[in-house]
């Protein structure tokens, strides 16, 4: 798709896939390619005082309907996941003026900032920010994996840090929000159809344990003198996987033991739990039994737990007239639920919002597999140009 | 104690004790120290091709009584560990200039390269490679976690990498080899003395384990479509620690999930066991048990595993008449087995080698927490002086 193909040589992993995470060099490239691409069609493009970057297709106003998705990946993440929505909101615009069509209220396309949280470890940063979802206190003391704070790295990228947080004038300019994405799993490949739209989104979160044990040598230590944080966070692990049954999902895919030397008994060992599941007091239940295993097993290696929620949100259910609205439009495709969370999750909690998936024939995401045939993504562009001329005519 | 406070500011880990390795900025920082300091003393130094430094008491010759460490460290390492038998083999020499020895024999102190292993993964480097213990050809093609190939890093440290290998010249120059060490147990501390001797070294190696499944999303992936190496991973970790009876060590300390996203379902994991026994047929029985685990662990998962041994050593048993001749010199003192490599173990296989032990309070060692009190370490070098005058009398 020609403009996936555009930065298809951005923040390429050498471990396989990409990884562009916010105010970064990567996101920097990646923006002027954005901003580049509106302005050849004249549109006039702004960034907000979070970072997230909008192109007004004629006058900025409120109720705008708006568009758009993030350019960020996970690490190691696909060609995919973010960069589908921004690409196929560019192409509607094309496929819009091509036949002529005149939006009557204000629309606008937008580049939310470091939507997969790969860096500073927090989900929709620019959505959360913008919405007060995220107090922007605890967002600027957010640090990377290097020490360097959100504050520091916003102020690199040019932008003021303490004008981070609840953008009531930008939230205003929403009138209607519709973000085109991939699908993360295998709904319309199995309907055989390649275009479908969002119901729900799973209740999700992120939980970081930390257990603290004794650094010592791994020769010299008898086994009984251990207190080894490795060993409670690997039961900790299984802990989950045993905890996410009847729909809910748990998962550690990112386990740090400090020093991690090989002949070294870890001091400590941060591990974080992914978990999600239909509603908070099922999601609230798979933490507490990964907790409460994760505690018994710290306390049989002698070792300390602290556990800490690092993002949390509710099941989202989208609007459902709008859905309604758009699937009239679209001519009855699936409506479908998703464990991923979005952009358009955040915003669903202020404004009408919606959701278009494009078949993805594997289902695999946040991996260098995911995937969309040239011909699914082109049906999406026009899927979300249609509900775009339906929307602002 | 004086000599390591003069370098207590290199290679400081900003999670804890110092991080120093082969073929760095850092590495060249702490060379250039020991060459000032026995330059100081006028004694002549020279590296050799593997980046081993030497330095000379009188003219270089063959069958020098030698003694030294290392002065690289573990990630997050203590202060001691290596650098303490640089200090005390300085301060030897002092405490003989100043009794107005003179050795019959040449004698050298020698700092050895990369002991720890801590970047290349690969221990006692500069004395496996001049002992041609470990291959020239493999050596060269050792990666760091960044990609660097250790050819890359010893021609950026000024070295030929060409010339990496065997050096029977180097050695033929040891006639009898003695190291101090801090000690990396309880054993002193439990018997209340401040100096020993060194017995023997637990069979010991390195494997790493290669977990493979399949990347995806953590929250749209239903966990039965899952193939999730951290879950083979966590429960290989719990088989070392099972595997590990009767006096064997197994030890889990460094993991590394592939990409490493919170939000992403790992493609692949690299696991490292540090397995050690009394024997080569034990050590393998524990490294066959924790394999086996793995296997079925990974079978379950849809993972496949991949096992590859980086390093090896048999038990190493100290030369009886030499330790009996030493302890004599030094009044009887503990004669203890230890569960930890060092380059004495290496030279073993050559040349008469011994290894003293400097009491460490609390058996904590590979942590910011290892020490020794200055009046063992001044101990510990009056003993290595002792033992010096002894050999080169």
């Amino acid at each position: 798709m020609t403009g996936l193909d555009d930065i298809a040589g951005v923040g390429v992993d050498r471990r396989g896939g990409f990884s562009r995470h916010g105010f970064t060099r990567v996101d920097a490239e990646l923006r002027e390619w954005f901003e580049g691409e509106a302005r050849r069609r004249g549109l006039g493009v702004e960034a907000d005082r979070n970072g997230n970057i909008w192109a007004w297709w004629g006058e900025p106003g409120d109720g705008a309907v708006v568009t758009g998705s993030h350019l960020d990946s996970v690490p190691g993440g696909g060609a995919f996941d973010g960069p589908l929505g921004v690409v196929a909101a560019l192409q509607a615009v094309d496929l819009l003026r091509d036949k002529g069509f005149m939006p009557r209220t204000p629309l606008a396309l937008v580049v939310f900032v470091e939507e997969e949280g790969g860096r500073f470890g927090s989900a929709c940063l620019g959505s959360r920010l913008m919405t007060g979802a995220i107090d922007a206190d605890r967002a600027r003391a957010l640090t990377d994996p290097d020490g360097t704070t959100l504050a520091d790295a916003v102020r690199s990228a040019g932008l003021d840090p303490a004008r981070l947080g609840r953008d009531d004038a930008a939230l205003r300019r929403i009138g209607v929000f519709v973000e085109l994405h991939v699908e993360q799993g295998r709904g319309l490949v199995d309907l055989g159809a390649p275009v479908g739209l969002a119901s729900s989104i799973l209740a999700h979160g992120r939980w970081r344990f930390r257990f603290t044990g004794e650094g010592n040598h791994a020769g010299a230590t008898l086994m009984g003198d251990r207190r080894d944080p490795v060993v409670a966070a690997a039961a900790t692990v299984l802990a989950a996987r045993r905890a996410a049954t009847g729909g809910a999902r748990a998962t550690v895919g990112r386990i740090l033991p400090t020093p991690g030397g090989t002949n070294v008994i870890a001091s400590s060992v941060d591990l974080w739990l992914d978990a999600r599941a239909d509603g908070t007091p099922r999601t609230r239940e798979v933490v507490a039994d990964v907790t409460a295993a994760a505690q018994a097993a710290a306390a049989d290696e002698g070792c300390s737990l602290q556990v800490t929620e690092e993002s949390y949100g509710d099941t989202v259910v989208f609007d459902r007239v709008l859905a309604d609205d758009l699937n009239a439009t679209l001519g009855d495709v699936p409506v479908l639920a998703t464990g991923a969370g979005h952009d358009a999750g955040v915003l669903a909690a202020h404004r009408p919002t919606a959701m278009l998936f494009v078949r993805n024939p594997t289902g695999v995401s946040h991996a260098p597999e995911e995937h969309a045939e040239p011909a699914d993504c082109a049906e999406g562009a026009a899927a979300l140009a249609r509900v775009l001329e339906h929307l602002a005519r």
